[in-house]
Formats: C-alpha cells, structure tokens, sequence
C-alpha cells in the first residue's frame, strides 16, 4: 500500500466519525451578524483551533480582531516543499426565515444522503475536510505532504471587514505559494469543475445637480434643466446601440479569448433557453459577438446598479428635482485596471454632462483587479489530476462573472494566486432556508484534498 | 355722489371695523390637514356662514361633504345681470414650524402694515373682501349689481378633495356665467396684474421590466438587459438634443402665440438673471426661440418627475435590478388635449422600448386641460377697468406655467371660465413661517371688488 492509498484509506474509516464532527460543529449557531450570537461564534472558533490541535503538531494560534477571532494553524515541516495558505470561515449565515426550515437549521439532520444545517455546505464540511486530511497524514505518515498554513475566519458572512487589515498585518506570517479555498463552490453538481478566473471590480457614485433646489414644474418647468433629463442623456451615452461600453479606451487592455478558450467555453453544456427561463429575461442581451457565459464570465461591463431622483412615492408630484443620482460598477477583465477603468469612465462622464446641471463624482472603495490563474499553474493542474482521480473524469474549467473578495485581497496585497478547492455545490441553497451538504461530497471532498497535497508534495 | 361712490366711500369708513372682522377670523386655527383641528375648520365654517348672512338677504347653506362643509350662499334679484360664482376658501396651512414666527400664527399681529398671521394672505382676507363689498352694496343700496354665489371652501389647502363631485352634484346650483376667484395670488407687489392664462397638466408612469427578479451583476451582468439602461434610453429619446419634446405629435395643436401676445409678455418686467439665481440655475434650458417667460407659461413640456430603480442605500450594491420607474407629467397650452397627449407619449414609449424590457404604463389621474381667457372676455375686460381705476395703472396680463385644479374643475365640469381676482401676492410667505397679508391691499380689494361688480352690471 502507497503512502496516500494509507491515507485514504484511513479517510475511508473515518466516514461516519468525520461526519459525527461536522454534525458537532454545525450544531454552533455561529451567526457572525447577529451579536446575540457572539459566544456562539467564539465557541466556533475555539472548536476549530481544538480540531487543528488535535489533528497533529501545529502551532495553532487564535488570534484576536476587532470582530471575530482568525484561528491560524501552520505545521512548516517540510523543507523544500510548498507552502499552501489554506483559507476558510467558520462563521455562517442567518437561518432566517426559520419557520421554512424542514428540521432545526443548527439541529443538523441526514435526509438521503445530505446533511441539513446552517453552514454545513458554507462552509464548515469544505472547511472541516482540509482540517481532516492533515489530521489523516500526520496519523498514517507522522507529516503532511507540504507546508501547510491554516487561516480560518469568522466573519465570511458580514464582508471579511477584519480580514484585509489581518493580512496587510500578517504578510510575513502568511507568506506561502499559493492560497487553496475551502470556501467556494463548484459550479454544478453533475460536473466537477476548478475555477480559473473571476471578474475584477471598479466602482463610482455620480450626481447631477441642476436647479439649487427641488423646483414646481408647474412654475418652473420647462425654463431650467431637470437633472433626470440630463441623467438618462449622460448614462445613455455610456453604452452603444449594440450593447457595447461606449466609454474610450474601455477595452484597450482586454485580452482576447483564444481560439482554444472559446472552444472550451463554448463545449460546456450550458442551456441558454433554461437559464433566461431560470432568471425570468426575455432574451439574451449584451455585447456582440459573444456567448451568454463568454459575456458572463470573460467580457467587461458597464452596469448601473442604481438610478434616482425627485418623486417616488404614489401618484404624482409635480417637481423639477435639484439633483439625480446613479451608482454604477464595472466588471473587469485581464488586464483591465480599476483605477484606470474607472479615470475613463470620470472622464466621459465629465465630457458628456448635459448643460445646465454639474456632475460631482464620488468613488467607491478601492476597486479590484480582475485575476485569471494561469493554465499551467503548478497548483491549478495539482487540482485538476485530483478531481480526475476522484472523480474518473476530467473536470470542467470554468470562470466566475463576479468578484471574490478574499482572492482578490491576497492578490493584491501578497500577490498569491487562490485555488478554489471546495466540495460545497451551488445548489445547496447556502444563503437560504434548508442549507445541505451533500454526504458524498464529504467523501470526495477527503479523499481529493488527500491526493490534491500528495501531488504538490511530489 | 354715484351709486359706486356711496359704496366705495361706505367700505372706505369701514377700513378699521373690516380689518377687526379679520383678526377675528385668523384668529380661528382652521388647518384643514390636521385632523386636532376639526372643530377650528368647523368654527370657521360657521363664522363665514354668519357674515355672509349679516351682509345682506343672502340664502346661506352650509353644505356637508365627507370633509369640511362647504359655505354657499346666493342673491339672484339682480335678473338679466350677469351671475358671478365666487370662489374661496376659509382653511389655511398648517402653522410648522411655529418657533419660526416672529408673532404667534394665530394671533393676528399688526407690523408695518402687515397683518401677521397664517391663512391672512391664503385666503381669509381675499376672501372677506369680497363678502364685504357684498355688505357694502346692500347696506348703500339694498342690491347688488349683479347675481352672486358665494362657495367657500374648508379643504383647499388639503386638494379640495370633495369640490370636485360637489361641483359634479351641484351643477344646477351653481350655474352662473364665469368664476371669479378671490384665492390665487397677484405676481408681484409693484405691478397689479391680471392672470389670463394658465397651463394643463396630463401625466403618466412607466415601468420597465428586465430579469424577472434582481440579478447579482457578478453572476449575470452584461448578459441580460439591465433596466436602468434601458431607462436611460428610452428617456433621453423623449427630447431632442437642443431641448425641444421628440414624441411626434406633441406640438400639433399647440397655437402659436400672435407677435402682440409675445410683445406683451417681452415687455414684461423680468430680470433672468435675478431669477435664475433665485431658483440656483446656472443657465436658462428649455425650447430653443422662446424665452423664459414664454418657456414657463406658453410652452408645452414633458417633464420627468421621478425616475428610480436598483439600490439607492450608501457604498455598492451589485445588482441588476429586476425594474426600473419613471413618472411623467407634460404641462399643456392651448390647443394641446390631456387625452391625446398622453397617447402619444404612451405611443413614442411603447415604439422606443429598448430590447429586452418590456414596459408598463398606468395613467394619473385624469389630466386637466390647458385655459386661456379669451382677451374679450367681458369679466376679464371688467376687472382690468377696475384694477386700472384702484391703481391708476393699466394691470400687467400675465399667465401661470402650473395648473390650478379649482379653476380646472369649473371649467371641465361646468364649461366656466375662471377670472382670478385675488388681492393676495405671491410674497406674502402663505405656505411658509410669517404669513402675512397687507392691509393697504385689503383696501385696495374692497375697492376693486366694488368697481367689478358694478362694471359688470352695467
């Protein structure tokens, strides 16, 4: 018997007790939103540093934040070896509306093969799974395959607020070769897939002001400039007839998809009818010349995510407003720079303000680079011959539309790539009533990561 | 000494006694929105009820609504005399804030002049000028020069809620041959002015629908129409560049003002700039060859009132929101019908949707058509022979951009014109802290009243 099949195997005879402690720690309401469960999220984290410790001989540290502890865990003992940053949270969702639970949300309960609970698909089982498989190789080999640096937080679910200032704090702690995500979720449950990009994010504020104060359009309507007016003329500008961002220079630094790409993209089974069906639109829109899931995952956009001004409330109010307002966001994509986005998209506006009104332009947080692994990273096709040799077949690689904020944290501020390497599946109803865990992806989630270290280590 | 000199010398001794009969009557806190102050409406339903009895052999009514009552009272020996319904209201605005008066709101304050109190101005004492005048004629000569109805209304401060199916019950009642209105409000202080025209007003609200739900802008953006887009699009469509309205139709029937009628209003006293910083426009806007009084009372519109949808709270959202708002209203001018107007802005919209939304359109209420006086008209002609005989001036004729729904009702439900004749102006602070109403107008009101009247039964 190999090393890992050792170690599988002991992952196999500790089915049923890894499950008895997912259960255990899923039975934490660790609601990081709600302070009535603050000891709740304190008893979270003391169970995992608990777990770490007893997984084998790591140096486990709780260490303190303005909001909920970062349980840290780091075993460095093998020289030459990788060091991976294995990130997760123990902090989960609301389980409100209660009363559309099947069963208890912190009473986790096994119905054909899931287990339902709050956070036991986001992210306690993934979490648990990282923490089981060291546990098995220091039991079967006496050391883990690589270096190996656990972070686990408690605030995934308010917006990671303590995280960023952790890490700027902690560069030297961290440092590693490359992040692995428990958090996370594969795309779909019939297709194992490892997601290799994901959308950047740049955002601003605007208003118009027109006249210095809300004016009857009775009296006034007519002789001075109405805000809205010149809103919907200024955003109308933003985008072209066909769909396409108006805005100069907006993709001067988009690189295209290969032709390899698109092929690739294009030979996922993805039913367009069934998912406009699914998000109720009529019909497909955007830029020309691409496919829904190429718009979706590998195309800038320009989005108004709000628009106001004057009147909202029933029947009429005769008013020219003083002011309107718009908030939009763009996605980006390699090598769009939000800062740069975002200096185009000021500047138009500023060129294209309708006369009569002033535009004043506030900025959003920093905003965030687009990241895109590249193919032949070392841990990317480590992940790949895992999920094969889990799963007998060769996974899908997918992209996301949107933006992750712990990725794009450690890529800014440490430069390291994040593999997301979790067995929890988007359909499992995460931010919802009835959260599950599908038992099997327990399993395959064990012996992946098993075999997913045995390969870095190599 | 005349007839009219008997009455103007009569109402001349009575300066002092009438100003104490409107101390009285301010004296009464009748808000008619506040419901603490039913019995103050109340109260001063019945004071104008008694005096309108003491001027003369009135038939007075006091006529419940499902509000406050309304005041009616009628003299018809006058036969073969034209007949005046004469229009006004004894409810005031509310006194918020009351900290703001230099004397308190309801205790009538004599300064400089003024009489200090709120609802002196809009429309207690514009109101009592013309049952005095009617005392005056009856006391120096046992009639009146012509037929008279009084209605007084309690709600007009709240949108004389119950007027309009008043009126529609009514009609026989109140049949009469024009409308004079002591409520309203002169331009300004220095130039006696007689209002000729004043816009109509026709409205509707639009949605458009994108997903069938809101859309993570991560996930979904850039693949599916986003309403706030199209909003904006379809908006910026209902204008041409240089300001002018798009939808085809619109200035059909609009009847072009003669050069006399824009001589007469360029030869108006009006400085743009002092008005554009007033209302803090940095610019004038509006239909290119007009000039701002033109745009403000003889131009048609298509205003924008509200328009919103997707997230409006601080920092991001991002969403592609499910709808987007929009509410319209177009004031009109002659020849120009609610009706047909609404059509066509409903037509352009519907031809306009962008791809992807599709758009509802729910109606205001019915919209009110424009009004203009004909310049023949003989109570028109009357009362600037009366104000020219009061001031020494021959009266300023100027029109109203806003819509007057009093005015409007009369004239949809009766076919009568409105004559404003109304000695309150448009300084006098009636909706605001400070109210005031000057008592050298009151004299000046008893005195016009008085040559109206005769004026118009001879």
């Amino acid at each position: 018997m190999t090393d890992l099949a050792a170690v599988l195997a002991h992952l196999e005879q500790g089915h049923d007790r890894i499950l008895g402690e997912l259960v255990e720690l899923a039975s934490i309401p660790s609601v990081s939103t709600d302070p009535a469960h603050a000891a709740d999220v304190h008893a979270a984290a003391a169970w995992v540093a608990t777990k770490l410790s007893a997984a084998g001989p790591f140096t486990v540290r709780r260490i303190p934040t303005p909001g909920a502890s970062i349980v840290y865990a780091e075993w460095l003992g093998a020289p030459g070896a990788p060091t991976a940053l294995i990130y997760g949270h123990y902090d989960v969702q609301p389980a409100d509306p209660v009363e559309l639970w099947h069963s208890p949300p912190f009473s986790p309960t096994l119905r054909k093969g899931r287990l339902y609970a709050r956070g036991a698909s986001d992210d306690k089982g993934p979490m648990l799974i990282a923490i089981k498989v060291a546990e098995a190789f220091f039991a079967v080999q006496g050391r883990l395959p690589i270096n190996v640096k656990f972070l686990i937080e408690g605030e995934e679910e308010t917006g990671s607020p303590n995280l960023e200032p952790f890490v700027a704090a902690h560069r030297e702690l961290l440092a590693a070769d490359v992040v692995i995500s428990a958090d996370g979720a594969m795309w779909r449950i019939d297709e194992p897939s490892l997601t290799v990009a994901n959308r950047g994010l740049a955002g601003l504020e605007l208003t118009l002001r027109g006249p210095g104060k809300d004016l009857h359009s009775g009296r006034h309507g007519g002789s001075v400039a109405n805000p809205l007016h010149a809103m919907a003329q200024l955003i109308a500008t933003l985008h072209q007839q066909d769909g396409r961002v108006a805005v100069a220079g907006f993709y001067d630094r988009v690189i295209e998809l290969s032709p390899a790409e698109r092929a690739e993209i294009a030979a996922l089974p993805f039913d367009e009818a069934v998912y406009l069906g699914a998000v109720g639109a009529s019909a497909a829109a955007g830029e020309p010349g691409y496919s829904t899931l190429e718009r979706q995952w590998t195309r800038p956009t320009l989005e108004l995510n709000g628009m106001w001004g004057g009147y909202q409330g029933p029947g009429q109010k005769t008013v020219v407003p003083s002011e309107a307002h718009a908030k939009i966001t763009c996605r980006l994509v390699p090598d769009q720079d939000p800062d740069e986005i975002i200096a185009l998209v000021e500047r138009h506006l500023k060129r294209h303000v309708p006369v009569g009104t002033q535009i004043t332009i506030t900025h959003g947080d920093h905003g965030a680079r687009p990241f895109r692994l590249a193919r032949d990273n070392r841990v990317l096709k480590a992940a790949e011959a895992a999920l094969e040799a889990t799963y007998g077949v060769v996974p899908l690689i997918v992209r996301m539309g949107g933006t992750v904020p712990v990725a794009e944290i450690f890529q800014r501020l440490m430069g390291l790539d994040t593999v997301y390497f979790s067995f929890s599946t988007g359909d499992e109803d995460f931010h919802a009533p009835n959260e599950f865990f599908r038992v099997h992806r327990l399993h395959e989630g064990l012996a992946a990561w098993a075999r997913l270290w045995e390969h870095l280590g190599q």
